[in-house]
């Protein structure tokens, strides 16, 4: 297809494809005449692209438009029929695995408890190579190709080397997290990255959850640990080296409690889930799990018991210091609770929001709106399932033609 | 030189125009084949972009390369005879003007001491306007067409309003800065553009400052006021409604000295010039000059004086504590110290570095290197002109050709 042209006008031509393909992706299903129009690449030109992506089942022919005066035109939409990502997480207390197509659709789901705390990380890391690998063997039958998978933990990840560095809560410490995982997986060419699962899960509330509407977000997140994800003009501010989002380690009080990253009085020992049941004077059957413990919260809650009610209060004062404190440094549109904070948003967003008022220099003029996420415990593997799918709208040419296909899949 | 081409057509041009200007502002000086090699545009339709940006005086003939093989080529590089813009500044103590060319180069400077806070905000943008209005003869009497002009001041501005909402040291609330400065100026044309002081010395630190080598940082300023701004992956992160950077109002003590902003306990309270006298048993000579108290504090800190070098310690320690605390939330590259962090860096930076060592929990991987900025108070007014000056490589086209010049400038 792209024939012996020079190098420049294959990059251009590669380039091209993406433009198109991201446009129909933002802009929804639309006729080449259409995206000629928008993206002012010519006619010809778009319809070429258009054959190549629908040649790689990137792009399916959809509903025909008939317009005023003009011929009746073909729309083409995202094919939900030929690529789809893994997402994959590793939780303190359990593995899951999310595969998505192109067209967002769900195609397989498998979450398994786990007390990742008791096991060597590799044992961790074969463990979720196998619940993937039922995911693609899943994905294949359904006639799609798995393009790669996106690997969420809570810590502190280097995405450029897919390596873990810190997760206090696991208790992982410098752990090659794709070397682990390619080493379990039946096929050896999947695309892998990993990353922090609470960039991930704010990525997911921008593309498919409560940050939809915002372009401009701060996700903060309550798992065992507290994390965050900060959205900027439609972009995850990653930070120089990825390592940002560290919600949960802003100090609070320079004298308070000491945490488990080394430092002293951080957002996590006033707000996470361990502190909070102290406070509320309840005992989690099992750390390793945060639903058990936030189920419990929500009970006692509801059923009015001062102890609780209290410690949320005081967990929610400080959650909105905390957050005030970063909006006044990044101005975001929205406040989105995920983690255990979306249960709880009922009692924790009155006392977050009044911090806000009085402490957000803007907020008199443009008070952040608070929401409370909706995707649950998906949010960090649909995020990563996600970014693996970016992937292919950044690059289209990374996905084989069909005759290719047929060669790749049929060995 | 555009012709009856399709609109598509003409957006296109305009758009690799810019392409053209910007990769050439980027990389330097290069002939129209590597520019043609590196963008993907072919040769012919560079070679017309640049005659086309030679007409508008936005790129210059340069020297002429010899290759190894090939014919001698002829360099084009950014001119610095064309277009040149101003940069404006309010403080509380003074009014500044710095004019400077696409080439980078300084063309005409002032700056007039002014207590701003005695005086209506009309009568200071009329000051101001006057001052621009200088500026802007000096810059026409050099052959250069001014492009604009970016106001930079320290409080809550909407850029996309060019309102200042409230700027607590000014006490001012509420003002329409470019409606105030319009009225005053000789050239109604002029494009404006206003925008916190500390956004805008962020980006002077990125494109000319100690932030040139890192696309990741932090720039913290004090002057009355202390304030920040945050570049990540080369671009100013300014947030949902421009807001962003607003670290003087981070919480460090919820229950510490109330603030000008209504909130307690925040940073500024700590770390602001005006509590830094006073923890050194120093007595500010007139609130309203950041300058003077500076040195009076360098002059103590120098001669060894306990008050003061104790008063530096506890400020060093608060300010590492809040930067740390950013930190951990976007991951920068580097600290920047600006406005009057810069002259106490010899002071500050050891207290600082420690608690980031403390307390960032990527610390231990990647510590954040500090560095002071060299641009003094020049920093706010150099961002400024260099805002103008990239509606220039954003959009080559808004600078009109030669011929088209003559009559402009003719009147």
């Amino acid at each position: 297809m792209l024939g012996p042209a020079p190098a420049n006008q294959r990059l251009v031509r590669r380039h091209n494809l993406g433009v198109v393909l991201r446009h129909v992706a933002e802009r929804g299903p639309r006729s080449r005449a259409t995206i000629a129009a928008e993206t002012g690449l010519n006619k010809t030109t778009v319809s070429s692209l258009v054959a190549e992506l629908l040649a790689r089942r990137l792009l399916a022919d959809g509903v025909v438009t008939r317009g005023g005066l003009g011929r009746p035109a073909q729309d083409v939409a995202l094919s939900g029929d030929g690529v789809a990502a893994l997402g994959l997480e590793i939780q303190v207390d359990y593995l899951a695995v999310h595969a998505i197509d192109l067209a967002g659709r769900s195609r397989h789901r498998a979450m398994v408890a786990a007390d990742n705390r008791a096991r060597p990380a590799e044992a961790t890391l074969g463990a979720l190579a196998d619940l993937a690998n039922d995911a693609l063997s899943h994905v294949r039958a359904q006639g799609l190709l798995a393009i790669g998978a996106t690997l969420a933990v809570p810590g502190l990840v280097d995405p450029r080397h897919g390596r873990l560095l810190l997760a206090p809560n696991l208790g992982w410490t410098d752990v090659p997290l794709l070397e682990g995982l390619r080493a379990g997986l039946e096929d050896p060419d999947l695309r892998l990255h990993a990353d922090n699962e609470a960039n991930l899960a704010a990525l997911a509330e921008l593309w498919s959850g409560a940050g939809r509407e915002h372009r401009d977000f701060l996700y903060v997140s309550g798992e065992i640990g507290v994390g965050g994800g900060i959205i900027s003009d439609g972009e995850l501010v990653r930070g120089a080296r990825g390592f940002g989002g560290e919600l949960g380690h802003m100090t609070m009080d320079p004298e308070g409690p000491s945490c488990r990253c080394g430092s002293r009085g951080c957002l996590e020992q006033f707000v996470g889930l361990e502190s909070l049941m102290r406070h509320a004077g309840l005992v989690a059957p099992d750390t390793a799990d945060s639903a058990t413990p936030t189920a419990t919260l929500v009970e006692h809650a509801l059923a009015g018991d001062a102890a609780t009610l209290s410690a949320l209060a005081d967990a929610g004062r400080w959650l909105g210091i905390a957050v005030a404190s970063v909006a006044n440094v990044i101005d975001p549109a929205a406040v989105v609770l995920g983690g255990y904070f979306a249960p709880l948003a009922r009692w924790l967003a009155d006392p977050v929001a009044a911090e806000m008022r009085a402490r957000v220099v803007a907020a008199p003029w443009a008070p952040p709106v608070m929401v409370a996420s909706t995707l649950g415990r998906d949010g960090a593997v649909r995020g990563a399932a996600g970014w693996s799918l970016r992937a292919v709208l950044d690059d289209p040419a990374i996905v084989p033609e069909l005759s290719d296909r047929a060669r790749h899949l049929g060995g």
